[in-house]
């Protein structure tokens, strides 16, 4: 069924391409007047997508540099949960939202909405968003940037008269919290609404001592578990939840693409191990004679390194190639890290009695992940016992893996890549059509996001935007303005997919 | 010269252990009565070493016990510089000096010093000692198995009468302070006496703020410089040191015998290392897309313990090798260590942007040391090249080596071997004799000792004492009874050596 639509896809494309260049190719470079709307599809003769720059691109990254301006720190980004600079961003995204046509409301966990109820309010919801929440010294793109597009998105769809029109609410969220900075916990706002807020989280406090609930009520919300509970969504209420983030990482950038669509968001073991050799002074002991936990932590790391290199498959190993076809190579599929290490005790002319060292593994096949923590799990007890060394390997932390919806993804994917097309600075990238139809680049979420919370309610779908160098939690964190654009009109042409599939057919 | 010196003394050695198995078989197994002093040779027939055994062996290991009970805690052992428990010991050391024949007394630094003029007051004086002070949480064998031993080999001298006959000063001096534990310097009371105390040290202050001037006075000394600059002994005046020592290291346990002759003091060079890669987030940023420090790292570390396996030898490296014959392979001529490792930001979920490592390389040879710590630097810069990191290796301390006299090597060598030729315990292990001519095993002494400091003074020799395990620093630190016997009646050994080639030769 995949190869049928990608094949219909490609002729769709060829046909569209033909037609701009025959009918529209000087209407790409100028800012043209506003013209009527011609077509409910994406990419159709007569869409002048220049005419949507000053708002898909300049006004989105002027909001962004004025959103990145609202911070708790007078030097750096700082906009921890409920902080006075959350809140204000809060009130400026609001601001914005109804700019955009959308009513606006502040929930008890601090959420910020924006819904039009289009022309069926009570039709299952189309959702959008992002957090508004912040790590210390951050970028402003992280979080910012899928609300402000979304906002952007929809106020053209107004703008053009679609909004009224749309058949089934839109609605925005700019989370609260997904950065679980101020309280350690992340996904507070988006677990609410989904219905997965962990009520012992209401106890948890910041460095000063206050609470989540003291928070809350000094925000002039309730703060109770009752208020909590009533903010949950029913999930009859919800048709999907569609998230814009900026990648985090430099697979796009190392692809010369600004877009790409996220077909799951990884699984995670995360492992603490412990090599125990024989403590000794640095100075008696021959090489020949000694145990030293070193040697065998460090063939350990190497060997690590080679296994997530050249990963095995797992039993359920091709699910995630057979779930979405794509151009570019799995290379990503899983990844490991040690990031933390020590030695005891930790002195230069000591051979170590003990090393400890963390390992991070994910990938989003969780029967590939298992397989290959088995793997290294196995290589670690055998460089040990081949060194005479004690090891203890303990799983710490094991989640499985989200999968975005095929059918979101699909549709992202489309409006990534018209998106792309029809734009001036990306068309170039697009001369050549490969025969086996060219897709977005699908990536895998490393991070977790609010879509794995939304996850747990309703279908979710994810694009990545390329940053610079795949920085990000770093004030160096940057996305380019053309980049932006296309995020924004991707997120504009998903819309527009949905909007002209339901009018064609009314299902929901 | 070294050739012909083996062949002659493995001609005696067969014709020793001839006339023992004629003469004296069963003199080694009973406890006899005094016999008169025979020949001031060693090893020769008429010796009885059982009759020695009550104060070679048991009065020793008892005085050992006894002083590892003058501690500063009532829980582990801790005697530092000048401590109420530091003062204790060194008067308990002094009654045992004296009951050996010696006149005592204590200098400006707190070192207890034990003398006999003998045959030639004047003459160059034979040093003997090791320190009396500890670490926290001691072993009682470190450092204050040199000082009994010593006193009791003194002892046997006076009971026969050889004392007095000795035709140069023998000194025993029980060191104040090698550990450095209290002031965080080492040496402290060998420098005085070798000349080398450096003056600034004398602000050094203690974890309450003591310097070690007023610790000086509070124990009743002067404590400025001019009281220690008296303290140094002329060259002219000391005809060697000679230094007895637990080995703190496993490889006389792994060759099953009591003592070897230390060849020489290792050498150090410390290095520091900082590996700098991209920093990233551990979900983000697929493996072929890493330039992560902590492999390069790991492979630094695996390639260090390599080279050290298989040591190159540098310009000079043969130098130890002809200075003297040994029966032990020397596999332990370079050792190197890595102790301390640390990433940064270090947390399991980042791939580090930094990983910094030390490395402790040792050797007796300098220029092997040398180009051993090159091989190192240029295959961590070769690694680091490679995976595309930047790495800085800084040389954070150097030290040169300091070789035991061959002279004095020589006799400790004889001395320890007949010594355990000697000793019923270990006589077994010495039947089959190697055409090569067997030897005490020669080791290189990883960690420092007061005969670092005294080698600026005089020609310095060591012999190392198998301590279970290698273990030491510790309150596990163990020595077998029967090997204190054979360190004591090594000493004995030593100086009847020294006596009777005095007697036979008027020689300084």
């Amino acid at each position: 069924m995949k190869k049928g639509n990608s094949t219909g896809y490609v002729a769709q494309l060829i046909l569209v391409t033909t037609l701009l260049q025959a009918c529209c190719a000087t209407a790409f470079f100028v800012d043209a007047a506003p013209q009527p709307f011609v077509s409910p599809g994406y990419g159709l003769p007569g869409f002048n997508s220049m005419r949507h720059r000053s708002i898909l691109r300049d006004e989105v990254a002027a909001r962004l540099k004025e959103l990145g301006n609202v911070s708790d720190s007078r030097h750096v980004l700082e906009r921890t949960f409920l902080s006075p600079a959350a809140l204000a961003a809060g009130r400026l995204l609001a601001s914005w939202m109804r700019d955009a046509g959308l009513r606006t409301w502040e929930d008890e966990l601090g959420n910020v909405h924006g819904r039009s109820d289009g022309a069926n309010a009570t039709a299952p919801a189309l959702l959008l968003g992002s957090h508004l929440d912040t790590v210390i010294d951050a970028g402003k793109y992280d979080g910012a940037l899928g609300i402000v597009t979304a906002i952007a998105a929809v106020k053209v769809l107004k703008i053009e008269g679609k909004l009224q029109q749309f058949p089934r609410p839109i609605e925005i969220i700019a989370f609260s919290d997904e950065e679980g900075i101020r309280f350690q916990t992340t996904f507070l706002g988006s677990s609410a609404i989904a219905g997965t807020f962990q009520p012992k989280h209401l106890k948890n406090v910041d460095a000063r001592g206050i609470s989540i609930g003291a928070a809350l009520r000094a925000a002039s919300h309730l703060g109770t578990l009752e208020s909590l509970s009533t903010m949950k969504y029913e999930p009859t209420s919800v048709w999907g939840y569609v998230e814009l983030h900026i990648e985090q990482g430099p697979v796009l950038e190392a692809h010369g693409l600004p877009l790409g669509v996220v077909e799951a968001i990884a699984g995670q073991t995360r492992l603490a191990v412990r090599v125990e050799g024989s403590q000794g002074h640095a100075g008696t002991v021959p090489m020949s004679m000694r145990k030293d936990p070193m040697i065998a932590a460090a063939q350990s790391i190497v060997a690590i390194e080679n296994i997530c290199t050249h990963p095995e498959k797992g039993v359920g190993g091709s699910r995630g190639a057979t779930a979405m076809s794509t151009a570019v190579n799995h290379a990503g599929a899983i990844v490991c890290t040690v990031g933390e290490i020590h030695s005891w005790p930790g002195a230069s002319n000591v051979i170590p009695g003990e090393v400890m060292f963390t390992i991070d593994v994910r990938s989003k096949d969780d029967s590939n992940r298992e397989t290959n923590v088995v793997r290294i799990e196995s290589e670690i007890r055998k460089i040990c016992r081949k060194r005479g060394v004690g090891c203890v390997i303990e799983r710490k932390h094991e989640a499985n893996a989200i999968g975005c919806a095929p059918g979101l993804s699909d549709r992202l994917n489309a409006a990534a890549f018209t998106a792309m097309r029809e734009l001036p600075p990306f068309r170039n990238n697009f001369t050549a059509l490969e025969d086996g139809g060219f897709t977005a680049p699908t990536l895998v979420s490393g991070a977790g996001h609010d879509a794995m919370a939304m996850a747990s309610l309703t279908q979710v779908g994810m694009l990545f935007l390329r940053c610079t160098g795949g920085v990000s939690h770093s004030p160096a964190e940057h996305v380019q303005d053309d980049d932006i654009w296309a995020g924004s009109l991707a997120l504009l042409r998903f819309m527009e997919g949905v909007l002209g599939d339901l009018s064609q057919n009314q299902s929901a």
